[in-house]
């Protein structure tokens, strides 16, 4: 087992990019790649120069943005696209050959001799040039076993300075990638890399299991982006050589639910809250009894600590809740509840779970609130909303609130009936105190034109975060019902603590 | 290796609905629970019936519909637990018992003979009722191994139909689990099960290495549902099971998909397009030199067809794309092009793609109709569209239209402005063609309340199927343009085949 530090090549720039439906522009391209420099990867992966102007331009910008990782443009087995790479001012090229016989055969409708011919003298072209050259063959894993090693020895013995063999579609097991890595490690001076896609969801295990089969470099991507399952996820990469294996990286774990959220936020593509490590449930807890051991121990349930990877423990009211979780919320929230009052909420918070509910801080509080008796009040009424809206008028809405005593009209304009009505909302708002909206998100809507839509907002009053929701099958009423949800429960708590 | 066919056992309704903010109604689960049963799974855990009155309804509601799977619900090491199975007339019960002492001490604050005591008399009694038992430790992967090792012998001597072992934080790896695994198997004549979590990726890949141990049942859920990183997906470790190791499960795998999508639907949990062998874009392909390898022969990316888990291929075009999928999707139109159109439509897509979008179907064929000389109009016209809306009044949208020469005026109401304005689209559209709504889709809104909406229709003439989108930061402006975009590009489509 390599107890030396691994080097993590990063390719979400380039095979995380290949996600069907994904683009960056280059300066979100920049920004990524900073945040992965930061984050300790060793080599970025900016993309594949030859692509287009703008990859160009994206691969141009973070060669120059003076970051301590090494930059490398994928190519394939071209002159011109070493060229295409020589302008972005790289330092390194994954220069990338298919060596299976489907791919040769019916991909390139060449012969080996062929497609030996092109490799070479493209490596060596790319060695003359004065780049870093890792050696890649795509689709390893299917290829002629010969065939490729005496290929990759050729490499070496021109020059390559690592070489890394791809598991091009994900048909890996974990005991098949320590045997097939360590017989190149065993047959290779140069260091050798394992490049794992997740067809078959073991991207991970295999990445891993190739390094206990001597391999001295991973490629991975941010949340496993890449094509088709994707790519062998870099967090999960990381955190599983770290913690079973003793195997340094130079990764810094803790940056790694914020870099998770740079990605996620910039390619569109949201982390399912099913995710090891950096889903937003990787360390929440719901089920009664899980919550209760989490609160006594948490390793009871955590297999390591969120803030290890940069996170935050999560407790989640619903259906499967336990009367020790209220108890310790009530507690935290200043109370010393009696029994019964204790298993009154237990039951409320039940019941809303059976009708496929789960209940959200404010409406868990709104229960409490009631059953220890006392007594929340909606200190902002809605009376009136209305909106206009169309293709040849500005969206407009006014509001009328009853705020304590008085009346409060305002009105509001946006770029849409959403954005108006909640202007219109956020000036009454204002007006009556310094209340922000901090987040507003809104799921996604299947279905039909009338499916329910769920808005979930979060505002803070400079002192405290409060999250709320409004639900309804009209955006705009669902929306303006989470705000006012929030704001209520933010002026209350204000005026209980006086 | 076992050689013979290995039991699923599902816990979709049990531990994947302790997903935190997840919750089902009984109808849902008894909907689940079907899809199960029809896919071929041998056990479905049910739930946990001494969780709340609306578990027990959905577990004796799935008892009662007549299933072929084995009916099961999860109890603890308690006879109240039992006794609430029984009432839902389950077939047998998963009866979990903490055997590590971070869960005794800490969890339970109980000492390990007293967990031994509580759980084989529970076990006793439940046999004695006539209920089948799976006797199954919890967090066994971080318990004492003779300790564990005793009590499932005893558990065995008193009855236990099987044995499981729940790797309950996700901490085996792939060697370890076939070690652990492997010891239980040889020293318990009952079937042993493997329980296994995703905290760090890795439950499919320690899945599949206990059955190499020797192990007969799997627990599985559908997506990877679960707590925290979630369990093991079923999908994955049946198709796993099956290509790389020939192992037979039950699992008609050309279900997975739909069975995917119901559970999606249900439980409002996006299935990520990034998702090995069930997420959108499982069998997409974008990069150009992919979709040119897919098009010459599908198994240069494709470890599976994916119409074996029930799944299409998908090309999708953008920045990446190459020459010759361009080409072929003209000739699949009846297009013989140019060279030189080829690589224009080639530029087009390649700038769209620079620009951070992908581009869609309607986009794609904009494009060639522009380049190829095909004069593409607008046969519907949007003149006039205003919505009002408000807490105090029913939505109302009118539209006014020019469709050839003629003006089309309609009104709508609705749930919402949204829905109000599309079903006075709908009027107008119905009364000059008869394109259906099929489906209406709206990405995750996230960022402030002006964020860009992105909302993908699907339309269809009764021949043809199209998609189409509309952009903007007003949802109801990007609602009605997606719909004309997809209503256009139909009827201009049919007005060109004569």
């Amino acid at each position: 087992m390599a107890k030396q530090r691994v080097v993590v090549l990063d390719t979400t720039l380039r095979d995380g990019e290949q996600t069907p439906g994904l683009a960056l522009t280059p300066e979100e391209k920049l920004e990524i790649a900073q945040a992965l420099d930061s984050l300790g990867v060793d080599i970025i992966e900016a993309g594949s120069a030859i692509t287009s102007e703008g990859e160009r331009k994206a691969i141009k910008l973070i060669s120059k943005a003076g970051l301590k990782a090494e930059i490398c443009s994928f190519v394939r087995a071209a002159k011109e696209d070493v060229d295409a790479a020589r302008r972005c001012d790289v330092d390194s090229v994954h220069l990338v050959v298919p060596t299976s016989d489907l791919h040769i055969r019916y991909k390139l409708k060449k012969t080996r001799a062929q497609v030996v011919q092109m490799a070479l003298s493209t490596l060596e072209y790319a060695i003359e040039h004065g780049l870093k050259v890792e050696f890649s063959a795509e689709d390893a894993t299917r290829s002629d076993q010969k065939f490729l090693l005496d290929l990759m020895k050729q490499a070496e013995e021109r020059g390559a300075h690592r070489a890394c063999l791809c598991d091009t579609v994900g048909i890996l097991t974990p005991e098949r990638a320590r045997e097939f890595y360590s017989r190149f490690v065993r047959m290779l001076k140069i260091p050798v890399a394992a490049h794992c896609h997740n067809d078959f969801g073991m991207a991970t295990a295999n990445t891993v299991s190739a390094i206990l089969g001597g391999v001295r470099e991973v490629h991975a991507t941010v949340n496993g982006l890449g094509e088709r399952g994707g790519n062998a996820p870099l967090e999960e990469v990381v955190v599983s050589l770290k913690h079973f294996y003793g195997v340094r990286t130079r990764i810094k774990t803790r940056k790694l639910y914020s870099v998770s959220k740079l990605v996620e936020r910039l390619t569109g593509l949201p982390i399912p809250p099913v995710k090891p490590l950096v889903g937003d449930n990787a360390f929440a807890h719901e089920a009664g009894i899980h919550v209760d051991g989490v609160l006594k121990h948490p390793s009871t349930y955590e297999p390591i600590s969120p803030e290890e990877v940069g996170q935050q423990r999560k407790l989640v009211f619903g259906k499967h809740v336990g009367t020790h979780a209220i108890e310790s919320e009530l507690k935290r929230m200043g109370f010393k509840p009696t029994r019964k009052q204790v298993l009154e909420i237990f039951q409320r918070v039940k019941r809303l779970g059976d009708q496929g509910k789960t209940v959200t801080d404010t409406e868990l509080r709104a229960i409490i609130d009631s059953v220890m008796g006392r007594k929340f009040k909606d200190l902002v009424k809605l009376e009136e909303l209305t909106v206009v809206s169309g293709n040849k008028i500005t969206p407009t809405s006014s509001v009328r609130v009853r705020f304590m005593d008085r009346e409060v009209v305002e009105s509001g304009t946006g770029v849409g009936p959403v954005d108006a009505a909640m202007n219109a909302i956020r000036k009454v708002v204002e007006g009556i105190s310094n209340i922000r909206l901090m987040e507003y998100h809104v799921d996604a809507i299947s279905g039909g034109t009338d499916a329910v839509v769920d808005v979930v907002v979060k505002l803070t009053d400079g002192k405290r975060i409060v999250t709320a929701r409004g639900i309804s099958g009209d955006i705009i009423m669902a929306s303006v019902q989470a705000m006012l949800n929030g704001v209520n429960r933010l002026l209350w708590d204000r005026q209980m603590r006086g």
